[in-house]
């Protein structure tokens, strides 16, 4: 498949890379053609990693992972262009976290909406699926790095089919099935946002971003 | 030992409940000495249990559990009275969450503060331990009941001994020393209490309040 990256840092690069080693052809996307990360991406890719603006990237991709800082979300996907992105799943894995004020970042948004929400209101015709922005990135594409892949990953949108879309996604990612909460429509993103600030005192306790939660019953 | 509990709704009467049975002293405090649900309480536990004002409560414990509602604690706390709490530990097991908008409710202080914090700053010298407040009441006292007691909670506050002694009811509660996570200080509770909205989500989509969270590493 054709599909979009947006965001040049360690977690775009780390999605597009294991979507390329699953044999998708992805294009970083960013805000000038010619960022310096997004060309060590193409040039270790060997032909299957591409690099272009956001407008670039929407148009090729048929998918999009929006991997950039959730920060400067809306405004890369505004840059990218309604027409480009209209129809297609955005797979929203950014979190609103504003580190300007120092540690520990606080949300941008939250408790009455959340970045994923924002998202599917200012680009309507999109299909927004929030995932996997409850871990460190490593996590996301090799859940079996730690438990034996025994954890919970979670999603939420507005429309089943681009869920299940993105639930095929995850588990070519290694995400078990019956890990993998579907928690209902795109609002259940202020939950998965506002987790972070306990994932980031966990992290804090822990110095070690290779943990996640999983649900037990 | 002699413990108030602030609140007379289930949460606290499953907390009163188990430290009675664990041989403690419980008085249930609430807004008024002739509350129903405290008469109850105090009914059912043959003279182990007593009900007063918070104030009452605050006199006789030498701990206090804080199970109100989390839009009431500061209040009640108020009422009790500072000298009736100052040096005290208090175990704040509230969430503060505002159900007048309807589900899901939101947070009324998150993200640059928390319940925990705003206790912690309104009454300075008391010692403030953030725990609990992630799951089901049920769980918090029979942690055995799901996953052999294998899951993870929390603890943060500002003071080492207040926090091994809020560490100590945790065990006695069934919580194994390894699954008790210490976060730090009480800025710490805007982690916990930000998780509610995902713990709601998890509720939401299970139709069981019979889960928790296992930190896997």
């Amino acid at each position: 498949m054709k599909i979009a990256v947006f965001g040049t840092g360690t977690v775009g690069d780390t999605i597009g890379s294991k979507l390329i080693e699953l044999g998708h052809t992805v294009m970083m996307g960013s805000r000038t053609a010619g960022n310096e990360k997004a060309k060590q991406f193409v040039d270790k890719h060997n032909g299957k990693g591409l690099a272009g603006t956001f407008a670039d990237a929407a148009v090729f991709g048929e998918v999009i992972f929006n991997c950039t800082a959730g920060i400067g979300s809306l405004n890369a996907l505004k840059i990218a262009g309604d027409k480009n992105i209209n129809g297609k799943v955005i797979v929203d894995i950014a979190n609103p976290l504003d580190f300007s004020k120092g540690m520990p970042p606080i949300l941008t948004v939250a408790n009455t909406s959340s970045l994923g929400e924002e998202i599917q209101k200012t680009f309507p015709h999109t299909r927004v699926v929030k995932a996997l922005n409850t871990m460190w990135c490593k996590l996301m594409v090799d859940p079996a790095m730690i438990n034996g892949g025994d954890h919970s990953t979670f999603i939420c949108g507005n429309e089943t089919a681009a869920k299940q879309e993105v639930r095929e996604f995850l588990k070519s990612f290694g995400w078990k099935e019956s890990n993998i909460f579907d928690l209902g429509d795109i609002t259940s993103a202020r939950g998965l946002e506002m987790y972070l600030p306990l994932w980031i005192r966990v992290w804090g306790a822990t110095n070690n971003g290779a943990f996640n939660i999983k649900i037990v019953r």
